[in-house]
């Protein structure tokens, strides 16, 4: 019995928190959102997975088991995860190159990527290497995001006319498009220009119509989100009725094997990791960045918390199941964990209803995809990712933000005429080149005293008290490599243009790191004051860099004159500046 | 009359500021700068065009246009540019895979580096780009030297003991050494066995007995700076008196063209700029980096200014006059520079008069440096690079900078493992990663009021007074993308804590700029903060971040309460904030 409840115990601990806290009356909610969950986003699914260039049912198989892995895992309630429209185009932007679509060795490929997705994305969960998602920022994700839409919107148009185009970038996929126009499949096209504005007209004003019609907000705009569905199903009933697919030549979906993945996975070879590791990396972290975003925003909601680093472990664990299950990277989905929330998810167990009713479909229901055009699946696609097209992000980060919006317009334009991780390398480089250009123009201010306080402010921007005797000079900046050089310069300059000053102060309070580059500098800058017959003071030095400044020969040669420590502000400074000059003046007068 | 007056007043426009100021007691001085530095660096100039895989007269080639283009460009008095060690090693590193070293593609490789290098610099230098050098710090230029300097010295082993190895790292090199050991030529190693001692006496303590002897010291040291071109000297006529080229195989310099280089350029193919370019423009920042350090260095002891937009430009035109002359990367050298200092150049003429002296070198003199040995050329070099080895700076990095001691180990160890570019990218991957790192992990403090005073500061670190309905908080760092997940995590947690807090005051003294991603965060944080019952407040705000941030959604919600403007100071937020508590006390009890 001890021994039993002491396994118990142990099995507890492993036990997901939402697992141990559960309440009866969720479970309703959690299994009605997993089944209306499922509906509406197992036409995504395959979509998703023949956009990555795989055949359609991984795009099932990966909606089971990195469900589960997820379920027991993350840290979020309501995120749900599943094949992604953009990491979709980054696979088959990273195989499309290596091999076929579609071919053995392209499948084989998507399944390395997805292991070494996860195993990348675990490892840094472990680390707690979370914060170099954060190299990606707002701008460079956003603009991804709508540049990848944009390049999957048109490569979509193909599989919409029912030919097939060629290229990575949104030029090839145009001239391809252009070049093989004439070959368009005329029912195919009818078919998707019919599915295209119904599906429009669905997602722009039906929950608007359904609501005036007397429906409850949340049920219309459920409703909404079935109509893919519907449409596929009309579609499918059309070919089988018509017998396009055979008798005029528009493409469906074709045979999908029936029953559950076989569970296999294999160790990938030297080359096949060197060559894939980079792009898993980059596939990773953006579906991390995504999911990550997602999450925050649904939990902000409930006023749940995300865990960024557990988040890392799970999807990577998740990648780990997809690859076992034959299938490609995963991701957090935003329509799906939206459709989830709103459905009433209020736990991860949705997400195990989901996983359980994707894998009846499997076992037993996959022979009703059989004939689904694929122009309704671009239909599908290319509607839901006009919405992932935001210039109104791009309008606002332009307005508050030079830097961001070139970051924005450099990674979509990047994406759209280069390439998926061309765009990203782009925006990763204008981001991290925005923050040291930034950092190499330092904030520095001659301040001087607001009459009748002892606060502090630019001369500049306030009409302040000085003292022609003591420059005071308050430094916005860390000291760093990449702004000692300008900073030495400035400082210089206004010792050149205060010729009658006999004190520099250099005000820290917002310094709070001085590396090796710039205490090189200081050093430098101590001797040249000196050399101008100056006396160097620091005042308001922060605790961290007192710290690490106390015992280096700079620190002793500026506090030997302030009593062996810095000045704690710059009116202290001030104070005793004075009352040493007045001091030194007696002393000299009498 | 008076056109010849504007003529001259243009040409005086295009001279040089230190032409115009020209004293004529410096003309004795620089002429005998430039005699003794030309005597003193003819042997690395050799050298180090044998280092970087040419024929040694390139070496001489390449001193005399590049120097006259510095002259009248560069911004440093003193600084004397030429072949560098560092730079020629990484012109061997570039060009070693691509051609046969000495063949006749090889020396075109190596022309078209030292243009498309003059190019980059150029441009550089025209676009004020010159904050891009920042992005190599104090610690990877350190270990890059340090690193790079083992790499030569290795290699120079091989010449010393007449044997050729192959390898750009080291553990190539030393492999290919050792495998080789056995062919050593025995003359070889005895004349570079004497060479070696006497010069490393040389550099260690001649300078010292000869002080001793009654000699002063700058006179000295100069003497000191001859004795290589004296153990070259004496190497030679142990060449030519005992035979040992032809009799023991000892391997010389060979045959030098005399007269001037033939100047030519020509474009290079579209395929070699591409496959060079990248190793062109590290070659040349590094060298300007190396360059403007040096020159900052010794302008500081004359109190002379260096422009590094400026050193770009000049150094720029001075690689391009080096391609014209045949010849390859030049930079400014360190060993040249100081004894060009020590010398008593007063000005760029003394680079004029160095120009001067090794063209005629070139026309007439060339035949003396013929049976000169190289394995005497390698002794010099490696007592030259020994001094370069620096592993006080690791000492003094680490104990200062764990990040700084870490960029330098993996700079260092990347160039003596993986080659010399794989090392400037490992250091600046990493100076870059622990830029981001410490800015993700930005110093957030709870501030208190110091008694008495209107001073806010950490209540960690100081006893002061705190108000339970007030929490302030200090963020010290900018507000940007690498860090708004940390700060907006930390701040709630703050939140949590104090749970009888009304208002959230963010002093924002040390915040001179929020980019989008933190404005943002930012608007969730106010929401966050007003669902759990608290009002933001903004206190301190500076000028830059108050022009940027008026106008937004997020300002005009947080200031409604503070008047339209954030509180001056934290000390105008408190007490503002408790008196309106007051009167809503006064209010209700009333």
């Amino acid at each position: 019995m001890y021994k039993l409840s002491q396994i118990l115990g142990s099995v507890r601990q492993l036990l997901p928190d939402w697992m141990l806290r559960y309440q009866r009356e969720w479970l309703l909610q959690d299994a009605i959102a997993g089944l209306v969950v499922t509906l509406m986003v197992v036409p995504q699914c395959l979509a998703y997975a023949v956009l990555a260039g795989l055949p359609a049912q991984l795009g099932l198989y990966a909606s089971i088991l990195p469900l589960l892995a997820y379920a027991l895992l993350g840290s979020s309630m309501t995120l749900a995860i599943g094949p992604v429209a953009v990491v979709a185009l980054m696979t088959a932007g990273t195989i499309g190159p290596l091999a076929v679509p579609g071919s053995p060795e392209y499948i084989a490929l998507a399944v390395i990527l997805a292991l070494l997705s996860g195993v990348a994305l675990f490892t840094l969960g472990v680390l707690r290497l979370g914060f170099l998602a954060q190299l990606l920022s707002e701008p460079v994700i956003s603009g991804f995001v709508s540049g990848a839409a944009l390049l999957i919107l048109v490569g979509q148009l193909g599989p919409l006319m029912g030919i097939t185009p060629h290229g990575q970038t949104a030029f090839d996929l145009g001239a391809s498009l252009f070049e093989q126009v004439r070959d368009l499949n005329p029912a195919t096209l009818a078919l998707g220009g019919l599915a295209l504005p119904l599906l429009w007209w669905a997602r722009r004003s039906m929950a608007y119509w359904l609501e005036r019609a007397g429906l409850r907000r949340p049920l219309a705009e459920l409703l909404t989100r079935l109509v893919p569905l519907l449409v596929l199903t009309l579609a499918t009933v059309a070919v089988v009725l018509l017998d396009l697919d055979h008798g005029e030549g528009v493409a469906v979906v074709g045979n999908i094997p029936e029953g559950l993945p076989v569970l296999h996975l294999e160790l990938p070879s030297v080359a096949n990791t060197a060559r894939l590791l980079m792009s898993a990396l980059v596939i990773g972290l953006m579906g991390f960045v995504v999911s990550v975003s997602i999450a925050h925003s649904l939990a902000q909601r409930r006023l749940e918390r995300i865990d960024p680093n557990v988040e890392l472990r799970a999807l990577g664990v998740a990648n780990l199941f997809s690859a076992l299950s034959g299938a490609f990277p995963v991701a957090g989905s935003m329509s799906q964990s939206v459709a989830n929330f709103s459905a009433g998810a209020r736990t991860p167990l949705a997400g195990v209803v989901r996983a359980g009713i994707t894998a009846l479909i499997v076992v037993g229901f996959t022979a009703v995809f059989e004939r689904v055009p694929r122009t309704a699946l671009a239909a599908t696609i290319i509607i839901a990712v006009l919405s992932l097209i935001d210039l109104e992000a791009l309008r606002r980060d332009w307005k508050y933000d030079r830097a961001d919006g070139f970051a924005w317009l450099g990674t979509a334009l990047g994406v759209i005429l280069l390439g998926v991780e061309a765009g990203i390398s782009i925006g990763v480089g204008l981001t991290l080149a925005a923050l040291l250009w930034r950092s190499s123009r330092p904030h520095i201010a001659v301040v001087g005293r607001v009459p009748g306080t002892e606060h502090f402010r630019n001369v500049a921007r306030h009409s302040v008290e000085t003292d022609d005797s003591i420059l005071a000079l308050r430094v916005d900046e860390n000291l760093h490599f990449g702004n000692s050089v300008p900073i030495d310069e400035r400082i210089r300059l206004e010792i050149a243009h205060h010729p009658r000053a006999r004190h520099l102060v250099l005000e820290l309070s917002s310094v709070i790191h001085i590396d090796g580059t710039a205490l090189k500098m200081l050093e430098g800058l101590e001797r040249h004051v000196r050399s101008q017959g100056l006396e160097l003071h620091f005042a308001q030095m922060r605790g961290p860099v007192l710290d690490k400044l106390r015992g280096t020969a700079l620190f002793e040669a500026v506090t030997a004159t302030s009593g062996g420590a810095p000045f704690p502000s710059t009116h202290e400074a001030f104070v005793r500046l004075a009352a040493r000059a007045r001091a030194a003046q007696e002393a000299s007068g009498g």
